[in-house]
């Protein structure tokens, strides 16, 4: 087989460390099944503010499309939180996404048995909770014309425009769909349909496209009561649709019902046939940044992710799966999902266990 | 003294039902401390839809404006939920807060230690929970302009527009900061300035205004963190303020913490000297309406807030408060809070249990 074409991004705070952990999980995995992996570094984030001055430089975006696939760790960090919006680490994760086009997030959150007590909601709540999220990702009020500040009536506003077409809509609905079918094939579509024109395209594309999909159960919800429910009664949600801004409010909010931001992946995917971005979902936390406690698990996950949807490796992804489950029931944990009656390890050891279990 | 004078809006569903139990109470506390209170009678909603075509008529407009204060139940149903949006209950009740210019939505999150098992979370984590939740109104993306549906190459958008002036920041930021002097003078800011340059500007005022209340310790939490933390630990806030939309979503989620939705009351307030409006956060229910089932405290409790900030009469809003507690303290449970070993009552023998703590 020819060698699969991965950009690895590692930016900021933990990012060069949990990276690390997972290149050689991920090297070992893929080597195991015969596959051969190909890493090209680059810069994104704080690390390329420094080095270069832009948060996503022109090098950089090259690599990742020339790219089978964009493995990358995590960005930002107090250093860079008082330049303007523009020089951002942010602004180098959105113009990443926006430029490969990849419109589609994919934000599992799931509660694993052997963390189930780590949530702060009850285990008979949270036991068995298994929802995606399927979350717009280049679109809406992100990147909706026109934005910015304006005088009116002798002073400063500030504006964005929240904005969806047709197609914008029923291509990320495709996608959840799909995505449905696959899993409980039940469908919830989150908007503000009684409030916003935006949403009320945004739903009726969706009903639309349930067409196609006679098998999938599709539900419409108002966001405020998708963030009630998600606490109230998490296991009514199978798969769930939504809106930019939306997705990035309930992604947060069920990424917590777990209570391991530091075990959650994430997928970003674009037109078939270009690279995804494949991310854990936790951020990069400066404060432990190169303290060697940082969890991996959430990168190497997310890299387990790349080899299903990104690369077609289905077994490289069930390994590394596999692996992560056999660590956490050997009783290892970091820090952040420490629990009484494990045994305690760091960013590196945590990896070598996994290699090990792999 | 004079009379006060209220507009009752009943509304939709559980509305009238709870409405009934409340002005019970109300009229009960309000003659023990010697208080005049008029109530005038009013349609909203679908209700008004009904009889008038019109979910907000101009008799309803007029009756609530020359007002001190208005009390509103709660609105829409099944039944009006296929209208065209202009002529949905939930239409009206945009247009109440606009017409009235109630910018500033009260919102307190207070787990009551009778109930703290009610909780999907664990005790520990939402035991002593108390959260002033301000939410800016009437202005942001429910109100912004353009907002619509448009053909755009070939296809149809729908869009909207999230606009905040200086001005409609500094108002609703005064309100926060003077709600937290009262409480533990922490107030959070949230919004989502790392992408959105509304929330830029939304950031810049509230830390301008800051100069001005230099006891409260601010601070600014992006939307997506806030949505996590609240879960993660809700006893880390204090007082939040936040814009519309954002505000919709997080006070919601916030109330979920409590595990009793039924208990909740808000308080809508306007310029000095124009009347409030002062609802339950809790919709109509119309799967139990009619049937005696629904829980009124939280109605009550918002006729609390009403006596306390619209009417001037703290102590028949501390009378009606006692009340409450002394109801739940005497084990009475409507069956959305019913807890072992309590006592389970309807709707009306609520309204009366509370009248007899009076
Ligand atoms: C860092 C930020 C721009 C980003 C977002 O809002 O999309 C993050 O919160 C996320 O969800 O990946
Ligand atoms: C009914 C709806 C328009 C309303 C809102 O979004 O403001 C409700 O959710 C609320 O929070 O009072």
């Amino acid at each position: 087989a020819a060698a699969h074409k991965i950009a690895v991004l590692s930016g900021d705070g933990i990012g060069p460390e949990i990276t690390d952990a997972c290149l050689k999980v991920l090297t070992a995995a893929a080597r195991a099944e015969g596959e051969e992996l190909v890493y090209t570094e680059a810069l994104i984030g704080g690390a390329a503010i420094d080095a270069t001055g832009d948060p996503y430089p022109a090098e950089t975006e090259q690599i990742c499309k020339s790219s089978d696939a964009v493995l990358l760790a995590c960005i930002g960090g107090y250093k860079w939180d008082s330049l303007p919006n523009a020089q951002r680490p942010e602004k180098g994760l959105l113009r990443l996404r926006s430029s490969l086009n990849a419109f589609a997030n994919l934000r599992p959150a799931v509660v694993l048995p052997q963390l189930a007590d780590a949530s702060t909601l009850k285990r008979e709540v949270v036991e068995g909770v298994d929802i995606m999220i399927v979350r717009e990702l280049v679109g809406g009020i992100y990147f909706g014309e026109p934005r910015g500040f304006e005088e009116r009536n002798g002073e400063r506003v500030g504006f964005n425009t929240d904005v969806y077409s047709e197609s914008e809509v029923e291509r990320i609905s495709r996608v959840a769909f799909e995505a449905a079918m696959k899993r409980g094939k039940r469908l919830c579509s989150v908007e503000k349909s009684n409030v916003l024109e935006v949403s009320q395209l945004w739903k009726e594309v969706v009903t639309r496209v349930a067409e196609d999909y006679p098998e999938v159960e599709l539900s419409h919800m108002y966001i405020d009561n998708a963030a009630m429910q998600l606490i109230r009664n998490p296991k009514y949600f199978d798969t769930i649709v939504t809106g930019n801004i939306f997705g990035d409010i309930l992604s947060d909010e069920a990424s917590m019902l777990t209570g391991s931001l530091g075990m959650l992946p994430s997928a970003s995917i674009s037109e078939p046939g270009k690279p995804g971005i494949y991310e854990p979902v936790h951020g990069s936390a400066p404060d432990i940044a190169g303290e060697d406690k940082a969890n991996p698990l959430a990168m190497v996950l997310s890299a387990a992710m790349m080899c299903r949807y990104g690369l077609g490796l289905p077994r490289v992804a069930q390994r590394l799966e596999a692996a992560v489950t056999a660590a956490l029931d050997a009783g290892y944990r970091t820090g952040d999902i420490m629990q009484p009656g494990c045994s305690q390890v760091g960013c590196r050891q945590m990896g070598e266990v996994v290699l090990q279990q792999l």
